[in-house]
């Protein structure tokens, strides 16, 4: 395995929005603060966080604001990927100059059944662009989203031409089997895979994965941290399950405003609940159904900031 | 119907690139010109345009150059709708600011399984947020390309909050059962149905459709014009014939680099092949198929631009 790669648990940051629904800097910076504080690294502009809600604008104002707060840029992998090639290339470009430890990047997911040649040439027109010995591109294979999907062919192609920059990739298929066969072909060779949710994390761990980046990391970051750590130590099918649970409870419903109610709720900061659209928040009873699961796990988020709590 | 509309026939104008894969203003604003020569409407930055593979700030300089270049704002439908809110907004201002005939608006496309009420929320935060009398919004239903699609339901809430900004819709659903739901339930009231394709315009124009947006319009713009206003006259059928042989030629590959391989071909101007992954050009094999096929047909576009016509 290639050295001084970002691994382990990473969380896709939910991202916070005022009620006008500008994005909230101050709420992000600290909630990436208390993810990190978990050793949760950094995944912000996933899918998770609503990133294709946001301009290219946006998304750059708030890693500048995450870098003027002294977060950890190590410790980031921001999601550069549009549909638009120059797009992808600016926000790579700033990530890269801005010291993150690499991108997350989807395809162009707008046009639907392109080649992997046309694949191919836009990661490969990416590269050439951005032009910085440390760029390191995390595929993003995300098919229930982004319809438009990474093949084994192109991760080994593109491995061929860019064996520094391709890095490694994020396996949302939600399908094991999948995420298996890119461990086979490429995990030796130091591709480093992540699958897209923790219920995968042991599996993937006891088949060279490299961790996760998992859309419950933002609720239960430290959890998860630990099987990551002590995945070769007994008990490990014990914490596996008990994350499991966790993410059944959160992801009821839909995961997204469920994750931000969930935060607003041991916050007890309601600002958080707001998403844009086209997403939509849960309702009360369905908001009831997730508190009152996480309840009977004994769930908990120890050290959440609670500057905005109503009851501070 | 509501006056002083937009109607007839639409083309979502090819955008051409340079070598580098950058916008090329010069050939794009005679391409508009040889379009509205022929009556054509300029519904650039659509699926067909290429314009999700390019930047906001993309669309809004070529744009601006077509207004530069004199060329009537009031024959322009740009496509306005990205995934992110901001972005739409944005680009739908600079639109309507610039006295174009009304904004062809996708749904945001990123996040599936969206709601009804999402996407209401959608259409209506741009509404309130560009606050101009004169926005006229097409609503982009396009499944096979956005998957998230428009619904009569959705069409008939905003309708009655925006009657005046929402003032049509593009079907490019393909499917003729879906396009006569919309003219049954919204026609009559004065919204316009605009089906995506030229093979619909005559059943289109029997039930109150108001033209075509049609990527064949590119290159069989007089053609398709002559049928919409002669489509109560004898021999409609006979034209409609016609112009579906010419569009299955075009259409046998892929259509956007197949337009892009006609007009190279009939302009003599190897340079408007070029397309931006992760789209890829057609091979030799393909184009000569195309070529063949629309000889066959005794297909032409008369006065294309030369200007840059290999043997001028």
């Amino acid at each position: 395995m290639a050295q001084n790669r970002i691994r382990g648990v990473l969380s896709p940051v939910v991202t916070p929005f005022n009620r006008d629904l500008s994005p909230d800097p101050e709420r992000f910076i600290s909630h990436c603060r208390w993810l990190t504080g978990q050793n949760c690294g950094l995944a912000v502009f996933g899918t998770n966080s609503e990133a294709n809600s946001l301009s290219v604008n946006e998304r750059i104002a708030l890693l500048d604001a995450l870098l003027a707060a002294d977060v950890d840029a190590s410790r980031m992998m921001p999601g550069t990927g549009c549909c638009a090639l120059t797009d992808t290339v600016r926000l790579t470009e700033h990530a890269v100059k801005a010291g993150c430890a690499g991108v997350l990047m989807l395809p162009p997911f707008y046009y639907k059944d392109v080649t992997e040649d046309g694949l191919y040439r836009t990661y490969a027109e990416v590269v050439e662009r951005v032009g910085d010995s440390r760029l390191r591109i995390y595929l993003y294979h995300i098919p229930p989203v982004a319809v438009v999907g990474i093949t084994p062919k192109l991760v080994e192609r593109l491995l061929k031409a860019y064996p520094t920059a391709i890095a490694g990739m994020k396996d949302s298929s939600g399908d094991w089997n999948n995420t298996q066969v890119f461990l086979s072909a490429f995990a030796k060779s130091g591709f480093d895979v992540f699958p897209g949710s923790e219920t995968f994390l042991l599996a993937a761990m006891r088949n060279g994965g490299a961790g996760c980046i998992s859309a419950t990391a933002n609720v239960n970051p430290a959890a998860i941290d630990r099987l990551y750590r002590a995945w070769q130590a007994p008990g490990a099918d014990a914490q596996q399950e008990a994350l499991n649970a966790v993410r059944k409870t959160v992801g009821q419903y839909v995961m997204i405003p469920a994750l931000k109610q969930v935060i607003a709720y041991y916050a007890d900061d309601p600002a958080w609940v707001t998403v844009r659209p086209p997403l939509t928040e849960l309702n009360a009873m369905q908001v009831h159904s997730i508190i009152d699961g996480l309840k009977k796990l004994d769930f908990d988020m120890p050290g959440l900031d609670r500057t905005h709590a109503k009851a501070a």
